[in-house]
């Protein structure tokens, strides 16, 4: 693959993000890509932006172009004596770059970042119905040792 | 049970909520009870609270008396349209009070500070081989819709 680079998103890369985040089986429906973009992520940006414990992330290929993009948010806990975790959530990767191992290189920066901050731990949770997902972060050494169980507010009373 | 208080925790409370930490199967071996704490709670707790995303809750009895603690961190992410989200962590209940409904208390009040703070989403990990756990996430209506993946840093390279 041609040059890559791996950078924090500025306000400017939203709508390329939001486009790769509604490009994906389950996310369709789940978001609205528009022009302007919505006022509801620019909303989200600015909050995740100012956050010192998240870090939203993208790679951008040849021309600047956005090929993929990932969350990861700092997490401190008192257990383990006191320790700090890297979660690792909304990994897209645009479908015209799929398939040419940048999914690995994009978790390995989350990685790379988690040890920079002292880390002991790097988690995520994958939806039951991305099988595919489960083997990508297996070969990376990552183990299904937790369920992740989910309550929708929106629907629960 | 007598009367409760569910609120955040102080540094005053901190050598309890280790206490309650290292009382567990699986955190037996990774606590260090002593007295006085080791530095690295407070330097963890300190994390804790003086981050505005971060709740370190505990439940106290008669005599203040600490009965229970749990973790809220709030997750602000640009799916879904920009959403925000709670995640559970470190839910623990002192052995003398387990078996009283305190464990449900404690998630509702959880499910409480998320609604409050417009979450549309409280989501948490439960290690696989805590069954019982997930058997109880599930009567609160939650789905084990995930898998959780770890990443242990000290023993990769």
């Amino acid at each position: 693959m041609a040059e890559l680079t791996f950078r924090k998103a500025v306000l400017g890369d939203l709508s390329q993000i939001v486009a790769m985040l509604a490009d994906d089986e389950l996310g369709r429906s789940r978001e609205v890509v528009g022009d302007p973009i919505s006022d509801d992520y620019v909303s989200a940006f600015n909050k995740i932006d100012s956050d010192p414990n998240q870090i939203l992330a993208v790679v951008a290929g040849e021309r600047g172009a956005l090929l993929g993009t990932l969350q990861i948010t700092f997490l401190h806990h008192l257990s383990r004596r006191g320790s700090s975790r890297a979660q690792i959530e909304g990994v897209r990767i645009s479908s015209a770059a799929r398939g040419r191992g940048l999914g690995s290189m994009m978790i390995q920066y989350a990685i790379d970042e988690a040890r920079g901050r002292g880390c002991r731990i790097v988690q995520l949770m994958s939806d039951v119905r991305r099988p595919d997902a489960h083997h990508f972060y297996e070969k990376l050494g990552f183990k299904p040792s937790h369920l992740g169980f989910k309550l929708n507010l929106d629907l629960s009373e």
